[in-house]
């Protein structure tokens, strides 16, 4: 008798839908897995309110979701490191080609690659899915399903600070207090950061910045100049932050950050905004401060749950709501609302706990 | 009897004079020298039209000339490493502080460095001139005072394509065929570029390139769209570049530059123009493509040496036209109108050779 | 009707006999391939001689030979990039799990790594082989099959140039002229290299490295000691080298390496020895010099052939001497007793051309 | 009146008095300090007992004492960023050349610094010191003097991670629990390391290890084969560690470390011991460990200070005794039976305080 796949189903711009969908089951390389804990990410809200994200567009239904831990309950036959009951994190981009770009150590950049909920491929916001064994990982006993849904998010943060040579002493500017930026707060201070200012509009956001670390928080407000931002962040840490990590995709802000970054410096690009953007590239130029964008992650899911595990970084005050997978439109409308910061959908009926 | 020395002095924009300036005595970290060639740069040539480059103002008379070459006819009593009669070349950039930047070795971006032809620093168009022993660089005998002087913008290429990781098997496109995108062209083989395009609206330009080692030439026409030249430099070498070298400085250029490189690349920005500039961020922070700015240059004197020296890069065909120092006006008229490539002033009354 | 595949089968130390073998299908991502030119590498001579290399050991039959070019004969179901008639070189090592190794862009170093040659898995000193399509790299039409064949040693000298750091202005030492010294020196020079030196017990060897390129040669002689032929190379150089790359696998060599490297530098390790050897590991550490092996290569076929089809680097004259295949067992013979630098078998009856 | 000038002197080997010095005049760069808190280190020890270390030899008296911060007193004529009164933290080595090391940001390689207490370089353990200004750190009101001294320490642990390149979820091998072992793990932490384990022959020191955050403990026995210990330590983290930071200078250590990396690994070399050793090279080489030396620091005072400002490190544990500088023989009796993990000399008479 086969079970029943209950799956939050995108089925074009606005039509979100919860419906039942066949088990699949794993190929050779594969494990089949029951879904426990699946965070909703911006990115999956924009797909439904919009349709598309940048030039990725929904033409057929797709199951959302790609911020997921789950059971194995089948593997493969030419699975060896997994098996059954192992708890997992996904993680959600896979490649399908063994081209130049997964040869070199950065798969994330290579253009054929899977990718959960990014138009085509499906995501994992259902009871049952199937992933490449490869790229599921081991949780260890100390570390929860729902920690394991946020290795995500949390790897976007590491990969932001490796790409902006986060290390010992560095002093840091975060634009933007959101998800991404409180995930790059938490890795840049447990790279050695020294001194991390952030900012944000919001000043709740910022007091959640706070209570995971920020040293500074500074309160954006619209019409800001972003060379006077840019002088406030120096006055408020004695000297130009060696690094920014843009994560609101605003125009004014990267101007900001392009000014606030001390000579030698980096400005990593997180947020996404507007295609074409008016910046002060002569500055950032003649100062030798290296623009770097970030695409995703690689190379980060077993970092991330080794710092997770070892109690380095603490992810659980980020989850600040949580909603049974039957609730998921539900969940998807707070969400939308800018409610709180990480919504939880549980997936497993049995087991709702974090 | 105090010796006559002879100075291409800028008084204010527009006003640039032959006078005789005092022969000045070197400190004890110093070594006078008589110079013997240098290179009219474009910089010099803006201070004399527009009496400022960016934020530096000519307030003050200056001498002018940055890349030279001459031979030390007095040294200084702490000095060790020249005596009298060494060729050397000159490094016009001297840190003043032993700030973080030059601890760290990256001594260029010090904000308080000495620079010969910076408001208020002068440079070397002259008889007599003294430096910091540290900067001057003995020349091998193989070396002529021509490729001594030609080492300045030889290490704007090194340090360019440095910052741009150039290196074995490299594809580059060049954008811009003046002075700066040739030695971009002769570093860039000489690291071990497998293929080089280089585009410029002047066909003369590129047939320069082409003798130089380009494997590609691309003209450009004013109004042609930056995607459509990406996908023609593609074309040209079967894939997209792994980098571009931005020479010209123009905002249409840096976007081609953007939108050429492959994903995973560089685009180092050499060429300064506006302010501000509109390019698509967004594209090169998805693809992981870095965008980095180029400031003169560090730690490059012993290697343009060492490479000029050893045969593997020909310097000499960048001279197209020289001129006695007692000719200097009419030789920064010639610069000017855009004559040849590289306008040498020979400053040496009784040795007008290369 | 099975078409014969003569193929050279070492069956156990020293007992190398050719055979016929069935002619294999290609797998989904497999290519057929009628093997062209194979080079014999002293790798090949050693499992002949002593059944063994190191812990890989020889206990049951296997195809010999790794330096190889073949053309497609038939196209596995799931490959694209390649058609029957490509030309094509062959990279022997193919990741055979999507380990930490090959995620990280160092596939090289997975334990579980197929190679061709290495006991159990058989080479391609054959008529007709099959081999991971992802591992065949198509061949320009200016390249020959014995320039693919070529690859794979050349690639040996990226790989160690790469570890060693070689960049524009380097001074190398490279201790042995030996096929892998040579290569290295090939591709120290178009890396930019300003200077290599070169040393041997042979002056004959020593007589085709300053073909190649080398600045300098020292014949060193058996009992020199380390430290004062150390100061021969700096007394060559006017300076110590920046990087020494080790070719000898020899203990004295070795130490010579350390001595001999400046500050800072690099001594890289490509010949291999005695399990334990005795090195001045203090000089090292406490002048900075790092010690950085070498095992075999990655990311370095489409570099080579770039530069090969480039004609930066010219690997012809290598090939010193050729056998037909069925001659493989005399070409080995010739190979064992030290004669010229690389012998090619050619496999494909109908084509013996370079 | 001269003020009298308390200072440590050595004679020569085993010949330590405390005796009056002139009070020195700080030059134009320099600046006068009033001593205030001075570490003994093991090389201090070492001069006294052998009158010398490698190829430093103690020739004519020179007063010891290298972890060092003062106040202060008196202000050289060219010195802008420091005023009486200050608190300083001192980097004992300072560059005398503006050489090819300075330049390129390794000025610790400089065969020409100054060093305190290397002969013949005078030490701090005194109660009046010049030092170069721009080698003198302020010190933020939060850290203590006694913490100031140990900012040298700390940076022989902080260089020592760079070199090894500790990052985000890097599993650490540290062996030996001495005052460098100790740095080396605050510092790994602090930089992110998920996991360290840290060997020692002392279960005493092995337990302040554990205080101090080691996530594993090894006690070491003599006579323990370099490969089984490899073999526990990967039985404890599960895996091979990335690094190994070895702190003893052993012979059987080093081995240990070779043996326990992973494949693509670091060794850093920071104990020192004879000058020839034995090791598997082979091992190293074929499996990519890269063995890397550490020689002292450059670039780690600002870092150092950040760390301890800011909290992330905290380097007060380390000292367990204190003595008074009219005790300084006594103390360094004390030094030399190995009592406690780091002993300070309090030089100025009126304030003790840590």
């Amino acid at each position: 008798m086969a079970q029943e796949n209950l799956s939050l189903v995108l089925h074009s711009k606005g039509d979100l839908r919860l419906e039942n969908r066949p088990v699949p089951e794993p190929g050779p390389n594969e494990v089949l897995l029951q879904m426990h804990s699946v965070g909703i990410c911006g990115s999956d809200v924009r797909f439904w309110q919009h349709g598309r994200l940048g030039d990725f567009v929904v033409k057929k239904p797709m199951v959302l979701g790609h911020e997921a831990s789950g059971r194995v309950v089948k593997v493969g036959a030419a699975v060896k490191h997994l098996k059954v009951g192992d708890r997992v994190a996904i993680e959600p981009g896979v490649p399908r080609e063994m081209d130049e770009f997964l040869k070199n150590g950065r798969y994330n950049l290579s253009p054929t690659n899977f990718f959960c909920s990014k138009p085509p491929d499906d995501g994992n916001l259902c009871r049952y899915y199937t992933h490449s064994a490869d790229f599921c990982y081991k949780l260890p006993d100390n570390v929860t399903f729902e920690e394991g849904a946020l290795i995500e998010p949390l790897s976007v943060g590491i990969h932001a600070c490796r790409r902006a040579g986060v290390t010992l002493g560095s002093s840091v500017l975060i634009c933007g207090a959101g998800p991404i930026g409180l995930v790059c707060l938490l890795v840049a201070k447990a790279m050695g950061a020294s001194q991390v200012v952030i900012t944000d509009l919001s000043s709740e956001r910022l007091a959640m910045a706070k209570e995971l670390g920020a040293d500074f928080q500074l309160t954006v407000t619209r019409g800001d100049g972003p060379q006077q931002l840019a002088q406030s962040v120096a006055d408020m840490l004695g000297a130009q932050p060696h690094i920014a990590i843009e994560c609101t995709g605003v125009e004014s802000s990267m101007q900001t950050a392009i000014y606030a970054v001390r000579s030698g410096g980096v400005v990593a690009l997180v947020g996404l905004g507007a295609e074409m953007v008016t910046v002060p590239l002569v500055n950032a130029a003649i100062r030798e401060v290296d623009i770097r964008g970030v695409f995703c992650y690689c190379n980060t899911w077993p970092t991330a749950i080794a710092m997770v595990a070892s109690g380095k970084v603490n992810v659980k005050p980020l989850v600040t709501h949580r909603f049974p997978l039957e609730q998921a439109v539900q969940a998807f409308e707070n969400k939308r609302q800018g409610v709180g910061v990480k919504i939880m959908l549980k997936c497993d009926q049995n087991d709702q706990k974090p």
